[in-house]
C-alpha cells in the first residue's frame, strides 16, 4: 500500500513541469482539446519558480488509487476546479470532482468540475485524466503533522471550527495513474494565464457571438421563430443569434439531428430569411442518437453498450463516429448556414425523475468506459463541432453543458438548469481560474425587479442571452422594465469594440476576459501578503473588508478586462458593498468617485446595475447597432477615456468571423490618451488597421469623463 | 474485462441463499454485528422460493469492480436501502450507497444506507460488504436489451418519461468482491423477517426505552440537569430519559469520555439521585479521541493515520481498542448507572464549514481503509457500546447517526441533524424495510403548530425524543400547547404494554414494529398483482388511490404492529388523505368508522393527530405513570377492544431490563376477545404471567369500543 514513488518531472515551457504517476491511459482531457501549448507566449512571460520544490510532493499507493500529497501553509487560499457554485474559496473542502447536472451541494460535482486549481502561494495544479479525481483543500490531517495535538475544547472555547488546520492537499488519483502538471506564477493570474496558454490559448469568439441571444421556445416552427426575430428589430433590440429549442429535431428524445418537416419543411429557405434579417441560428442537440436518425445502425455499433432515452450513447472519441457526425452536421446544418450549437445533457443525472446516463460501468468501443466517457463527453462535442466550423474557416461560438480541462481554447459557453443569481454570479467569478466561460442566462423571473437585475447581469457576461425555451419570455416581457433592458443590450452592444479586444487577449496572452477579483492585483489595505508565500497576495479572510459576515471573498462582483468592475444587484436590494482595488474609479453611468483599497457601500435604484472604471481607462464603443458588423463592414468608435490620469487600450481587430487572424490577418492597435503640459489630454491611435477587418471607419475622443455620456 | 463467473450459491436457511463474489474482506457488517441467524424463528416461516432462477443472476467485471445483474420486471417496484429521506420506491434511481451525514438530495447517501433492498415481486438482496455499493435500481438500460428502440419524441410525446424501462437491477461491487445474500418470502413482509431474522433478529428494547426522552441543553451542569428533570415529575408530564449533550464531557470536540470537574463534579451523586427521581441518564459522545483522554497514548498507536478535530480516530474493530474504550465507558459510566449512549458524528460530512472524517484513503491498523471504517464506525460503535451493557445483563437503547446492514439486533434508533417533518416521517416508514429505526425527534418548531404536530408524531415512533440540546425547548415551551403535547406523551406512556408487544415480536419474529405501507398485506381496489411478480402485492402508480399527484406511495403514514395505523399532520394543513388497507377501521380518538381498502379523506384540528384502530383490534393498555415500572413492579392494564370483530393479541411479558428473557423468563400471553351467540363480547387471558415480569396485576376489559375512552 505504501509503496511511495518518486516522480520524474519534465519542464514543458518556462514556469510549466509535467509528471506521470502510473500509467495513465492515452484518453484525457487534453488529448481531447489536442490543443498545442501557446510557445510563443508562454516564453513572452515573467519567468516563475514554483513556491515549494518538486521533492516536496509525496506520492503513495492506497487502496483506492495513487495518491499526491502537495504542501499546503497556513493561510494559503485554494480556487478553481472549474464550474463551481457553491464556494469561491475551497480551502477546507474536499472536492470530487465528478460531472454531474444537480451540482445542489457544496461537494466539488458539477457540470464542469476541473482538475486544476491555483493557489495564492503562486501555482496551480492541472491532473490530466477522464476519471473522477477527489481533492482533499486542507480538509485532511494525517496525525503526527502539523496540526496534529491542536485539540480544542466546542465546550467552551469560541475559536473552535470543524475544518482542521492542515498542512497538505491530498489528491487521490485513478488507480491507472494520471499526468500531473504544475503551474508557476508571480501572482495567480500569471499561473492561470500559463495554464490557459498551455492549454492553447483562450477562445475567441466569432464578433457576434458577443452580441445579444435569444433562444425561442420550444414547439416553434419556422414562421414563429421569423415572427419572433423580427419583433426585435421593430422594438429596436439588438440581437444577433437566435437559438432553436427542442421541436426543430423531427425526434428529440434521442435526437434525429435532423429538420422537422413539419415545423420547419425548408430549413435552407429558413436560414436564408435569417440571414437577411441579420440573424445567425444556433441549434439545441443532445448526444443520444435516436434509431431514426440517419445513420444510426451504423453509429449503434460504435456506441456504448447502454442505451439513454432509448437512442445510443455514441463513443464520440471514434474517429469513425466522429467522421458520421460531423458529416451529418455539415449536410444538415452547417451547408445552410447554420452558425453553432447548443450541446446539451453530456453531464448527466442520477436524481429523481432525471435518472439519466450511462453507467459508470458502460463499455465503449474504444475500451474506455462510463466513468471516463461521461467526465469527457462534454469536451468530445465541443471539440468536434468547433472543427467542423473550423474546416470551413469559419468560427462559431456555442452553449455547452459539460466541459473538463483544457477548455480555454474551445468556444463554449457554460449553462445551467439552475437559477440562483447569486449563484450564477459566483460561477461567472469561478470559471475565470479554470479556462472556463459561464452565462448567467435569463429565463424567466420572480417579478420585473428580478427580471431587470437577472437582464443586467448577462449583458455583463460572456453570453448575453435570453433563453425562453420553456418560458416565453421576451425582453420586452416586463413592459414597465423593457426601457431598462433595452439600454443595457444596446450598451451590450456599444461595449463589443472593448470585448472583443479583451477576448483577444484570452487567446494571445491567456489573460480571462472575465476575472474573478482574487486574480485582479491588488494591494490595498484590504489585502496582505500570504505570510507563507512568495508574491502571492491573500485576502484577510479573519478581518478588514473581506471578512465581512456571510461573505466569502467578494464572489459577487467580478471584472471584464482590466477596466471595468461589475458589481450586479440581486432581487430585494437596493444598495450592496464592493470592494474597489486600490487606485481610483468612476461609477460607469454615474459618475461618481470613488477611492479604492477598501470596500465601499453603494445605492442602486432598479435601472442602474453598479459597473466602475478604472482612472485611466480608455474605452472603445461601437455604436448600437441591430446587430454586430459582418466582415469588412466599418463603424465609428467612441474613445472614452476616464479620470484624470493617462491610459492606454489595446484594441483588437480582424474580420471577426474566420481563422485569418491566425494567419496574421488582424491589428493590434495602441489607442493611447497623454497628458499634456497644460492638463489637457491628447490621443492616439498606433499602427494600420487591417484590410479585412470590420473595423473602425473613425475615432472620436472624449477625454476626461467621469461617466459615459452616450444617449440611452 | 467480461470475465463472467459463475456464483456458487448455498442455502442458508429456508428462502436465503448466499454466495460469494471474488475474494471479500473478512471485515463486514454482519461480521461486526457478529449475530447468529435466528434459524428457529426462520424455519417456523412458510417456505418461499425465490420469483427467479438463481442462473439468471449475471455477474461481469468491469473496470470499477465486479458487476451483478437481476432480472426486474415491468412494474415492479424497488425498496429499502436503509435510512432514506426523499423516496421510498426507487425503482428508476440510481443509489451510491455511501456514508454521509448530509443526506439533501436523494443519491442514495445518508447515515445509514443499507445494501439491502426488497421488491414487490418477493425477494430481497443484501451486499454484505463495508464499501460503497452503487445499485441501479431500473436506471440502466443495455442496448439490446428488453426495452431497446422504445425511443419516444419529447417534442410531441406526452408518455416520454426521463426514467427509462430497464429489465435489470444492475449492482456494482467493490473490486475485491462481496458476500451476496439472497432472501425469498410470499410478501414483502416475509422477504423483510427473513432478512431480519438471518440479521440474528430485531432489537428488544428495555422497556423504559419506549417511554419518554428528553435531551437538555449543551453546557448543562449536574445542578441544571436535575433541576429541569423535577419539572417534569412537576408538570405531571412523563420522562423515562434524561440525554446530556456537550458539555457534560471534560473535553468535547475531540472527546475525553471522562466528565467535566466543572460541570458534574460528582457524576456518582448525581447519578444516584436522578435514579431516585426515576429517571435514566443517556450520554452523547462521538468517536474521535481527545489527546487529553485516558490511554490516548495507547490508542493514537491504534488509530487511523488521519486526526479528526485535532483527535485520534481509533480502529475500533481492534480487540485492544474495544478493551480500552469498554473499560473506560464501564469504569466512568456503567459502573455508576448510565444507561446508554448517542453516539454522534460517526457518520462523516464534507460539506460546507463541516468538512470532518477521516479520507476514504486513511488507513487504519487492522489493514482497513477510510472507506471502509467510514462505512462501519457507527455499526462498530454499536456493537461495542451495547455488548458493554451485555455484559453486565441489562439491555441499553440509544440514538446512533450512522448505521449499515445487519443492525436489525442493535439496540440503536436513527437520526440527523436534518429536520423536514415529512422527510422525517418517511425515514422512519423507509427504516422499516431494512431493520432499522428512526426516531423524528423535536428540537424547535416555526410555531406552536409545528410544534404540536412534530410532539404528536414522535409520540408515535420507535423513541419518543425532545431533543433540546441546541434550542433548550421544553414540553411546555408552547404553553398554549403544553395540554394536548402532555396528553399525547401520556397517550404514549399508556401504549407501552402494545408498544413493548410489538417489539418482542421484532425480535422473535423478525417483524417490524413501525411499518412501511407497503408491507401491510392489503388486497383492497387500490392494489393490484404485480402481474410479472408471483404473490406481491404492488400499489398501482398510474392511477387509484396510490396515484395521487405529487405524492409517493403513502411515505406520510405507517402502521405501529398490526393494529394502528399512524397518518401524521403537517403543519399548515388541517385535513389529509389517507390510505387504509382493506377492512373496518375507527378513529382512535374520534370513533369514526371508516371502511379501508381505499383512500379517505380527514379533517383533524390540531389536538388530534390521526390514527386508525383495525375492527377486532385488541389494545393492552397501562396507566400513564411518570416513570415506566421496573422489574416486577405490577400494574393495572386496561385492555380495548374494538369494534364489531373478535380478536386477539400476543401480549409479552419480562423483567423489562436484562436479558434473562432470553433463557425463557418470559410469557407470550394471549388476549383473546372472543363474540357469544348473543353478540355480547367475553375476554380472556391465556397462560400464566413471568414471575419476574414487570407485568400486569389485574385486567379491565373494554369491548366494542369506537374509541379511547380513557380520560385525558
Amino acid at each position: 500500500m505504501d509503496n511511495a514513488q518518486g516522480l520524474t518531472w519534465r519542464k514543458q515551457a518556462s514556469g510549466i513541469w509535467s509528471a506521470k504517476l502510473g500509467s495513465p491511459p492515452e484518453l484525457n482531457p487534453l488529448s481531447v482539446t489536442g490543443m498545442k501549448p501557446k510557445l510563443t507566449a508562454l516564453e513572452r512571460m515573467n519567468t516563475a519558480e514554483l513556491p515549494f520544490s518538486l521533492e516536496e510532493i509525496e506520492t503513495e499507493r492506497t487502496s483506492g488509487g495513487w495518491m499526491l500529497r502537495i504542501p499546503l501553509t497556513q493561510h494559503e487560499q485554494v480556487y478553481g476546479f472549474g464550474l463551481q457554485f457553491m464556494k469561491m474559496n475551497h480551502r477546507g473542502r474536499t472536492r470530487y470532482l465528478r460531472v454531474n447536472s444537480d451540482p445542489k451541494q457544496d461537494t466539488g460535482e458539477s457540470h464542469a468540475p476541473v482538475p486544476f486549481y491555483v493557489t495564492d502561494r503562486g501555482y496551480g495544479l492541472l491532473i490530466n485524466t477522464a476519471r473522477i479525481v477527489t481533492v482533499h483543500c486542507g480538509s485532511t490531517v494525517r496525525r503526527g503533522e502539523r496540526s496534529e495535538g491542536e485539540a480544542r475544547d466546542r465546550n467552551s472555547d469560541s475559536h473552535w471550527k470543524a475544518t482542521p488546520d492542515s498542512g497538505k492537499i491530498e489528491i487521490l488519483l485513478p488507480m491507472e495513474g494520471a499526468e500531473i502538471v504544475l503551474f508557476a506564477g508571480e501572482t495567480m493570474l500569471d499561473v492561470v494565464r500559463r495554464y490557459n496558454l498551455f492549454s492553447g490559448g483562450g477562445t475567441l469568439p466569432p464578433r457576434w457571438g458577443l452580441g445579444f441571444w435569444h433562444r425561442v421556445p420550444t414547439g416553434y416552427d419556422s414562421s414563429d421563430v421569423i415572427r419572433e426575430a423580427l419583433e426585435f428589430r421593430e422594438r429596436g433590440i439588438p440581437c444577433d443569434v437566435i437559438g432553436l429549442e427542442p421541436g426543430w429535431h423531427s425526434k428529440s428524445y434521442p435526437v434525429t439531428f435532423d429538420w422537422s418537416p413539419e415545423r420547419f419543411p425548408n430549413p435552407a429557405e429558413f436560414m436564408k430569411t435569417m440571414e437577411k434579417m441579420g440573424f445567425r441560428v444556433n441549434l439545441w442537440e443532445h448526444p443520444y442518437v435516436s434509431p431514426e436518425a440517419e445513420g444510426y445502425e451504423d453509429v449503434a455499433g460504435l456506441s456504448g453498450n447502454y442505451s439513454v432515452w432509448g437512442g445510443a450513447a455514441p463513443d464520440y472519441s471514434l474517429p469513425e463516429v466522429q467522421d458520421w457526425y460531423s458529416g451529418l452536421h455539415e449536410r444538415k446544418h452547417a451547408d445552410i448556414g447554420i452558425a453553432g450549437y447548443k450541446l446539451d445533457e453530456c453531464d448527466g443525472s442520477e436524481l429523481t425523475g432525471h435518472s439519466w446516463m450511462f453507467p459508470a460501468h458502460a463499455r465503449f468501443p474504444s475500451g474506455y468506459d462510463g466513468e471516463q466517457m461521461r467526465q469527457l463527453y462534454g469536451l468530445l462535442l465541443q471539440q468536434l463541432t468547433s472543427g467542423l466550423f473550423r474546416r470551413r474557416n469559419r468560427r462559431t461560438y456555442g452553449l455547452v453543458r459539460a466541459s473538463n480541462a483544457g477548455a480555454a481554447p474551445l468556444p463554449y459557453v457554460l449553462y445551467s438548469d439552475l437559477y440562483d443569481h447569486r449563484q450564477f454570479v459566483r460561477a461567472l467569478c469561478n470559471s475565470s481560474f479554470s479556462g472556463l466561460l459561464w452565462t448567467p442566462e435569463v429565463r424567466s423571473a420572480a417579478n420585473a425587479e428580478d427580471w431587470v437585475r437577472r437582464m443586467q447581469t448577462v449583458c455583463f457576461s460572456p453570453l448575453a442571452m435570453l433563453n425562453a425555451w420553456g418560458d416565453g419570455t421576451k425582453p420586452w416581457s416586463y413592459p414597465e422594465a423593457e426601457p431598462i433592458v433595452r439600454r443595457y443590450i444596446k450598451l451590450r452592444m456599444r461595449l463589443i469594440p472593448y470585448l472583443y479586444s479583451v477576448f483577444a487577449q484570452y487567446d494571445a496572452e491567456g489573460t480571462p476576459p472575465f476575472l474573478a477579483m482574487p486574480l485582479i492585483p491588488d494591494r490595498g489595505p484590504a489585502r496582505r501578503k500570504n505570510t507563507e508565500g512568495r508574491g502571492g497576495t491573500v485576502p484577510d479572510t479573519a478581518e478588514g473588508a473581506y471578512g465581512r459576515s456571510g461573505g466569502d471573498l467578494w464572489d459577487d462582483q467580478y471584472m471584464i478586462g482590466g477596466s471595468l468592475l461589475v458589481a450586479p444587484m440581486f432581487a430585494g436590494e437596493t444598495s450592496r458593498k464592493v470592494y474597489l482595488p486600490e487606485g481610483v474609479w468612476y461609477g460607469l453611468e454615474t459618475g461618481e468617485r470613488w477611492t479604492g483599497g477598501q470596500a465601499i457601500h453603494i445605492q442602486a435604484s432598479l435601472d442602474r446595475i453598479p459597473v466602475f472604471v478604472r482612472d485611466g481607462a480608455v474605452l472603445p464603443l461601437m455604436p448600437a447597432l441591430p446587430a454586430v458588423p459582418r466582415a469588412g463592414e466599418r463603424v465609428p468608435l467612441d474613445i472614452y477615456h476616464f479620470g484624470e490620469s493617462p491610459g492606454r487600450f489595446l484594441l483588437y481587430e480582424d474580420d471577426g468571423e474566420t481563422f485569418d487572424y491566425e494567419q496574421g490577418d488582424c491589428a493590434w492597435r495602441t489607442l493611447e490618451v497623454r497628458k499634456r503640459d497644460d492638463g489637457t489630454f491628447a490621443g492616439s491611435v498606433s499602427g494600420h488597421p487591417d484590410p479585412k477587418a470590420s473595423g473602425y471607419e473613425s475615432f472620436r475622443w472624449h477625454f476626461a469623463q467621469t461617466r459615459l455620456t452616450m444617449d440611452d
